[in-house]
């Protein structure tokens, strides 16, 4: 048997895999690029879980589906009474998206398992390769919705209920495609510890010339709708000191959010991503605005204070400008951090590998964050070309796709024992 | 015979005229007010057309109809050689508009008439009142296009091959309402003198609490649309310093053409009436920002320079984050001058009569603004309540709109000696 710290992922398999499971929903960017189309429970969700469960039971895992529809494949232990190292993520895409994403994690499980397989390699712990069920959100509301109702963080039966933006509810899809699985869900046992691989879906990994991510945590995520009631006049009739430009308040915060956010440092980011005018048209003061607001950091504090401020400000001047203004939370999730041991586990196995590394937050969320609830957990990026994802060209480096393997593999080995 | 100058409209029959011409194509606002929508060369347009068209043979008038549409109705002076002063405006309306705008000033001209004929006041010029086709621009673009074809500023051929918004040509549509009249346009001759009575459509006389406006002249109008090309980013993962924000670059040019028209001062109006992002979503940098920037000034040269200004700062700021920025002109018209002499009996007849008086810029435009390229022209505003128009909620009093009458026909009778 080999040494197993010099077990490394075959690096051509994962690429097979990947071209495989992209191919199914294949789309193709206006670039040229491949990408694929799999929404949550449709009919190319189906055919990808379908070839992913094939894998599974092809490597000798035992499969299990849940009643959520999250699929478990596992390895078996050495230890009867061990509780599963649990790697893994998810095989839905966006309606337009890219071929890593969450079926980077998952196929790289299975890279994993094959590579064990191969050398003959046992572990104490069992290691187990899931993938959960509507991570996206792109279909079903809440995003990573699996993972959720995997840790008891959202009612099953809610969970079976909600429905598709397209119109059906989510159990009757589930049981429609044949993945309304028997195990109870939540699950019975938290697994020993969860590590997950992704592409990072940022810039930073790339710009700094960096390997492999160590990432300690999810950033906070606080997302607000303002709406700014003004009065729409003539552009032309209207002098300036009568106006109540509804825009031009909408304006103001938007350029306020830029400057809390520089203000702030940090991991801090603010963006105003939707913006409407009403009635928008070129010779009419706006009589109504609408911004959101999408604030996020890792350190809770930080965020409550640029959650203040802005709202502070914002009021400040709608009042100058004589506009009322309102506001609504669309979503507040508060910062995750992930289990200093797994972090400190992944930078360490990165550098012994020989790559290297940079801790940074995850400023998208994961399945990871949803596991971090109920045991150790921790993720591996590797970079993303361009910080570009949920798009076909989204893309990454075959060698550091094999890296990002390698080091799944090597902390999944340490945490197994 | 009685003094002419101490004639005076009859409120009553004006209010009444208004009241017949807004039920054709009435319409009620959100609010309960009454409106009309009657859009250039309609069936409603037909019908009001008819209606004004019956009053001016009632009164006795000469009723000519161009090649554009353009209706002149003409009480013959004593002397057979002296030109026409004319008055008017037009009747067209948009979608959702109010019952005063341009029918005040055309009906207000049928008053005059049947005042100086109840009185047996005779003229040395004769008094012509027109109404001009598709004033508003609603239906054909480009707006005053009938007053702008009647003093030879935009070729006959083109302006009659002029698709509608709901697609068929001017020429058509005038055909098929009957208004396809055989008296040339541009006319033969130019009137001795045009003046319109209008509501203000802007809040300054009734915030200063003045009865009539001696208008000056019409600003100068430039309207741009900017488009900013920066990169799609997920709002996550983008850290602030690598992100090229097409939407922040929109907000800060926004928050500069207000504070360009504080700093530029006097009659300087800049309005950012449309704004949109794209992708438009709350949890993604936007890629792509579109804007348009409506700039207006009675004084050319402030105007370009508020052009100028307006341009260096934008590129400026679009490239400070990395963003490309491109323009278009949407439109671009030069002040008008008001005859000084004209603007000057506006004011003194308004004070003979014991009005108060403001003398004040047009914002929008006017078919007097094309008469002035051919003839000495002017303008009488009255107030608009709360600066509405273009809204079924337009208000104008009663006694303000007589007002308003008295002041046109005094000053008729003086031009039309």
């Amino acid at each position: 048997m080999s040494d197993p710290t010099e077990l490394r992922a075959d690096g051509d398999r994962l690429l097979a895999r990947i071209e495989a499971l992209g191919a199914i929903g294949a789309i193709v960017g206006a670039d040229g690029s491949r990408g694929s189309s799999r929404l949550a429970l449709t009919d190319e969700d189906r055919e990808g879980r379908d070839l992913v469960v094939t894998w599974m039971r092809d490597l000798g895992l035992e499969v299990a589906i849940d009643e959520i529809g999250n699929v478990v494949g596992t390895r078996p232990g050495t230890d009867p009474t061990a509780a599963p190292v649990m790697t893994g993520s998810h095989i839905d895409t966006v309606r337009s998206g890219g071929r890593y994403d969450g079926n980077l994690g998952v196929l790289a499980g299975l890279e994993v398992v094959e590579t064990l397989e191969r050398h003959g390699v046992r572990t104490r712990h069992p290691i187990a390769v899931a993938f959960f069920t509507n991570e996206e959100g792109a279909r079903f509301q809440p995003d990573m919705l699996g993972s959720l109702v995997y840790v008891g963080g959202y009612p099953l039966e809610d969970a079976l209920d909600v429905a598709a933006v397209d119109g059906p509810r989510l159990g009757t899809e589930l049981a429609r495609i044949g993945y309304a699985g028997g195990v109870p869900c939540p699950a019975a046992r938290a697994p020993h510890a969860f590590v997950e691989l992704h592409i990072e879906q940022g810039p930073v990994l790339e710009a700094a010339g960096i390997g492999i991510g160590a990432v300690t945590g999810v950033q906070g995520i606080s997302w607000q709708e303002l709406t700014i009631a003004g009065q729409s006049n003539h552009a032309g009739t209207t002098p300036m000191a009568m106006r109540h430009d509804a825009g031009v308040v909408a304006a103001e915060i938007a350029v306020l959010a830029r400057r809390l956010a520089t203000e702030l440092g940090g991991h801090q980011v603010a963006t105003v991503g939707r913006l409407e005018l009403h009635p928008n048209v070129v010779n009419v003061v706006p009589g109504q605005a609408t911004l959101t607001v999408d604030l996020r950091n890792t350190d809770d504090d930080v965020l409550r204070e640029a959650e203040r401020r802005l709202r502070r400000q914002a009021e400040e001047i709608a009042a100058a400008e004589g506009t009322a203004i309102t506001s609504r939370v669309l979503a507040r999730f508060e910062p995750v951090e992930f289990d200093p041991l797994v972090v400190g586990l992944v930078e360490a196995t990165a550098a012994r590998l020989g790559h290297s590394t940079l801790r940074l937050p995850a400023g998208a969320g994961h399945d990871a964050q949803m596991l971090a609830r109920v045991c150790p957990s921790g993720m591996v990026f590797v970079p993303s070309a361009g910080g570009v994802s949920h798009n076909p060209a989204e893309h990454t480096d075959p060698a550091e796709l094999t890296a990002g393997a390698d080091v799944l593999l090597q902390v999944l080995l340490s945490l197994a024992g």
